[in-house]
């Protein structure tokens, strides 16, 4: 049976005809309406809520609405299912604000001092002359290009695609039998002992201009921001640098959500699209800055974690969730931009790089690759903390790694007043030791909306050295100051009133933030503990932290070693690097070199699942402390605690 | 500026809005209308006539129109564009008989005596087993898929579709690590030195059906008729023959028409499109006989002239047409199905057969493999008769070949009351010698409708051998017959009054069609001629000739010498091999040695260009004479017009 579904809202007025028992977040769908699913339509976020004003519908699970809501008609899209005519309300979305963490800073990229064109490309530019045809040499056009390619550049087995053989007439008459190639040698230079053929990107008539860059793209997918560095390759120089997030954040905000809602029917395709919509808008971005077209791009190098690879390419992640956790495919061959559905030249060659493991993938490859781990001559450390931290413990001999489910707290989830690091968020407090009173930095200046990670480990470090948590992360009601109450999660402080805030509403944390902050420290921190027991290296031998992530560019170092999420060792020790992912992905496109030592690394890489490892468990109990159960291991952080200073 | 032009006519009632200037042609295209255009657009034909019963036309070209025509408002639907509101009146079409040549007779196909699936064969269906995954097993599923192959059957570089990789973990797990998959060994098998990489074409969970057929398809893309023979490459079994019109007649009758339809806007796409109808739709046809989907037809093999080739894989064949008569590829590479777009297996391979030159194509490189020219001991002549006339001539040494530019004539086009071989054509002609008076056959029995190629043959050679028409191609009014008589075109002779006749029309042969088919027989006889000469060799020489194309299977050799069309030997030199093609590409589809021969055989070929050979010209106008200038060459024709037999 049919049934209209009536939308509202600001702005919003359409219906759809649906069965019975179509959800709400469906219905939206056809409607064109989009209503974000940050959980993935799991029921779980609460934050696709929607009010039925007319007609009946039936709720599947209410678990983040109160009987009030349910009385008012709230119910949530993406559990409620329709079960006549109904009217919907579509609240004011959240809006994901525009003013990403990596536009804060968009450092200069160095070119590799020794990258040189020639000997280090697989992507070539080349002109070719061919004997025009006449009655006594009647040959094809293709063996005519074929001969022409053999006699000047000792070119065997080159191929094509259809898309190409169709233009191929045209093209080498228009030029007057010339023509500007561009061919694909990976497979010649890289030594595939089985397959060396040469394949032809691109054809142009007329002349190679020796002028004009021959361009190329690095991207990162990353779960939250997608970056892509558009590149000459003649030059090697990153001519553009953008980011944007990625478009598939409405259907879930980590890759668990995101695994959930791809499985759904369409879900998948649907997941697909957004990121894909990301991609080529930063790729038209890109090449606007640039005056290039994106049909220029031949060549593509990708990185991102495993989720994002399958979701990218299409392959379904389900097996990512459930043990014993198995990808599809940790290393996708090569692909044309036409197959992966990337707006670049068609036949441009899409690299995606390989993964370890469905929770250690090209985004931690391309990272050890950028930081130089792998070739460290010391014990080293290299962490990249999103909304799952992962770790690498290694040097040139060696390498373990392991992925921890920190969960998004540091991206500002799973805390009541948390957000990502965008304009309006305090992103580093000043607690007075005597007084209580807080001091904050708000990005973008302003008043303040919610608390960024960096921000929260700040808060949480300020809270721990004033006396306000104690190291098991109970709220001092006794503290002394109006700032600490009784709220309705037990207790919590007041960073801001209502009075100085964007909302009105106070901003606090409270026991039940610290806790999920502290779960999500000590999954990261006892991710160290393991790798470091399993090679029986103590952690407070590594030479070097290396932070990956931009997450670690804005954090206080001091802060995060004082609530024990990075190791406490000497400050000169850690070294931030932004996103390593991106750089290695940019190194990979540059250099085949580099690019077969991304697939070394990932061969090289032993990974411990830590779910299976008896020692994490306890390593994770000992961590949920303030800074940790063995203070021992904290000696800068025991001093500090015993000589405090005023703020 | 837009105008409505409305469509009436026999069940036609549509209305297109168009600019001015549009033709009718195509605005009869935007109101779904299909006006055949057999000269593909020339305005030649004049079969596209329409008539203007309201509204302002321009017509670019009249040449088929009469005065009288113009008057009444026909026009060319090719020819003609819209200048205001117009309303055309659309007559009956010519419809395309559903009768086909190939259809009359069904031979057996015997299966190569030495077939050995396991030999010969380079697509191979498996049984796969992998390791299941394991908490310390957490290899990605591709790998695992690749180690089984390896260490199962030594299979190394394995590559496959984004689309299988898309599906390859649910089949793994539906088959509880079990997988039947077919892997094109071609590369490995046919020594691919640069390139021996496995493709994995299928994937099904479980395990194989070893009783169950391994599907494939050998195609041969005539002008006129398209043939698909659908085969079992596990027993090498013809398990079902279908052949159906080429869907592109509608758009011109031979391939010169055709060229210039394609390079129309967007007639190529059409033409391409026409193509893969006529195709999928014989595949569906095909499969349904023996119960298979088209999905499960894993490989094809495709051959046909350079121009049909071209168009299916939508590559411009305009440089065909002009000097110096180019293609734009001889021997396409290696496809899938879903690149060509045949409905079969998307990854199915589609192997296009190499062709020699622009008017020599695979269809003959096939038909010397099945016809066995390349391994004869004695000089042999093997002839192709359709639109073009393609000959080769040699043995196991030396191969030499032309194309002589026939036209249709023997295809019905181009005779008053020519027609294609089907339901109603007159395909054998009898004449008393002393009354004049004829016998003749009809194909299916009834009236006749006109006279087919076979039918032109027999005509033309008992009007000679009559005197009817004298050695020059001249009627005799003098004849003393009411059957011969002064015509519209010239001196005519009634075959059937049209009291016997489907339309009540005179059937008739007049003065301008004789020289239309003794044009189109010099120029065969020219080609044998000029082949001959150029290896030294009297075509007398000739151990054997053999006739391919289904043309050949239904002419009276006899006859066919007598007009001088064939060369004059004795009757057991000739052999009818019926469509040679389609059984070339049977065995290329089957065994890779034989595949591998089409592809020597294509290299071994040395092609005469006519056009530039200066000996040509004087060969044919010396072979426009019945049976030649040169009776000498024709010695049992010559004794038979000396001792006339009574009919």
């Amino acid at each position: 049976m049919q049934h209209t579904v009536t939308f509202t809202g600001e702005n919003i007025n359409a219906t759809a005809q649906v069965p019975t028992n179509m959800l709400l977040a469906d219905a939206a769908h056809l409607a064109g309406i989009d209503i974000g699913q940050p959980c993935g339509g799991q029921g779980r976020c609460g934050r696709c809520a929607v009010q039925v004003t007319e007609g009946n519908v039936r709720r599947r699970s209410t678990l983040r609405l109160s009987p009030v809501d349910v009385e008012q008609g709230y119910a949530l899209a993406c559990q409620t299912v329709v079960e006549g005519d109904v009217t919907i309300y579509v609240p004011p979305q959240e809006r994901i604000e525009r003013r990403l963490t990596t536009d804060r800073i968009v450092a200069e990229v160095t070119v590799p001092a020794d990258y040189e064109y020639l000997q280090d490309q697989t992507v070539r530019r080349i002109h070719v002359q061919l004997t025009p045809p006449s009655m006594d040499d009647q040959t094809d056009d293709w063996s005519r290009l074929q001969t022409a390619l053999r006699a000047q550049y000792r070119y065997e087995n080159v191929t094509c695609s259809l898309g190409l053989l169709q233009r191929l007439g045209d093209v080498l008459r228009e030029g007057d039998w010339n023509v500007a190639a561009v061919v694909d040698l990976a497979n010649v230079i890289q030594g595939g002992e089985t397959n060396r053929a040469i394949r032809i990107i691109d054809l142009q008539p007329g002349l190679v201009d020796e002028y004009s860059p021959l361009w190329a793209c690095a991207i990162d997918i990353g779960t939250t921001t997608v970056t892509l560095w558009l590149v000459d390759l003649i030059s090697g120089q990153v001519k553009a640098q953008v980011a944007e997030y990625n478009g598939q954040i409405a259907r879930g905000e980590d890759v668990i959500s995101r695994i959930i809602y791809a499985s759904k029917n369409g879900g998948g395709e649907e997941l697909r699209q957004r990121v894909l919509d990301t991609i080529n808008g930063l790729l038209v971005t890109a090449c606007k800055r640039v005056k290039a077209q994106p049909e220029h791009v031949v060549k593509a190098t990708v990185t991102g974690n495993s989720t994002m690879m399958h979701l990218l390419l299409g392959i379904p992640a389900a097996s990512i969730r459930y043990s014993p956790f198995i990808t599809a495919v940790n290393h996708p061959p090569v692909m044309t931009a036409r197959e992966v559905g990337l707006n670049s030249h068609p036949e441009a060659s899409v690299d995606c790089l390989p993964g370890v493991a469905s929770y250690v993938g090209a985004d931690i490859t391309a990272g050890v690759l950028s930081s130089g781990l792998d070739t460290a001559e010391q014990v080293t450390l290299f962490i990249d903390v999103g909304t799952n931290g992962e770790i690498v413990l290694g040097n040139r001999d060696w390498l373990v790694t392991c992925a921890c489910s920190a969960g998004p707290a540091f991206e500002g989830a799973g805390v009541a007043n948390g957000m990502r690091a965008t304009q309006g968020a305090i992103e580093e407090v000043w607690i007075n030791s005597e007084t209580l009173e807080p001091t904050y930095r708000v990005i973008g200046g302003g008043k303040p909306k919610g608390i960024c990670g960096s921000g929260l480990i700040s808060l949480l470090s300020e809270a721990f050295l004033t006396g306000i948590v104690d190291k098991a992360g109970n709220v001092d009601l006794t503290a002394g100051s109006s700032r600490v109450r009784e709220g309705a999660h037990g207790g919590e402080y007041v960073i801001a009133w209502g009075a100085e805030t964007m909302s009105g509403e106070d901003i606090v944390i409270s026991r039940v933030d610290v806790d999920n902050l502290l779960r999500a420290k000590a999954a990261i921190y006892a991710g160290f503990s393991v790798l470091a027991d399993t090679v029986g290296i103590p952690l407070e031998m590594t030479d070097k932290v290396l932070v990956g992530g931009s997450f670690g560019k804005y954090i206080n170092v001091e802060k995060a070693v004082q609530i024990g999420l990075l190791p406490d060792m000497d400050w000169s020790r850690f070294e931030f690097l932004g996103n390593t992912s991106v750089k290695g992905a940019y190194y990979a496109l540059l250099d085949w070199r580099e690019r077969d030592r991304v697939t070394e690394i990932a061969k090289r890489m032993t990974y411990i699942e830590l779910s299976a490892d008896n020692s994490f468990y306890e390593a994770f109990t000992s961590a949920l402390f303030l800074p940790h159960t063995d203070l021992s291991k904290f000696p800068n952080v025991e001093s500090a605690l015993k000589n405090p200073t005023k703020a």
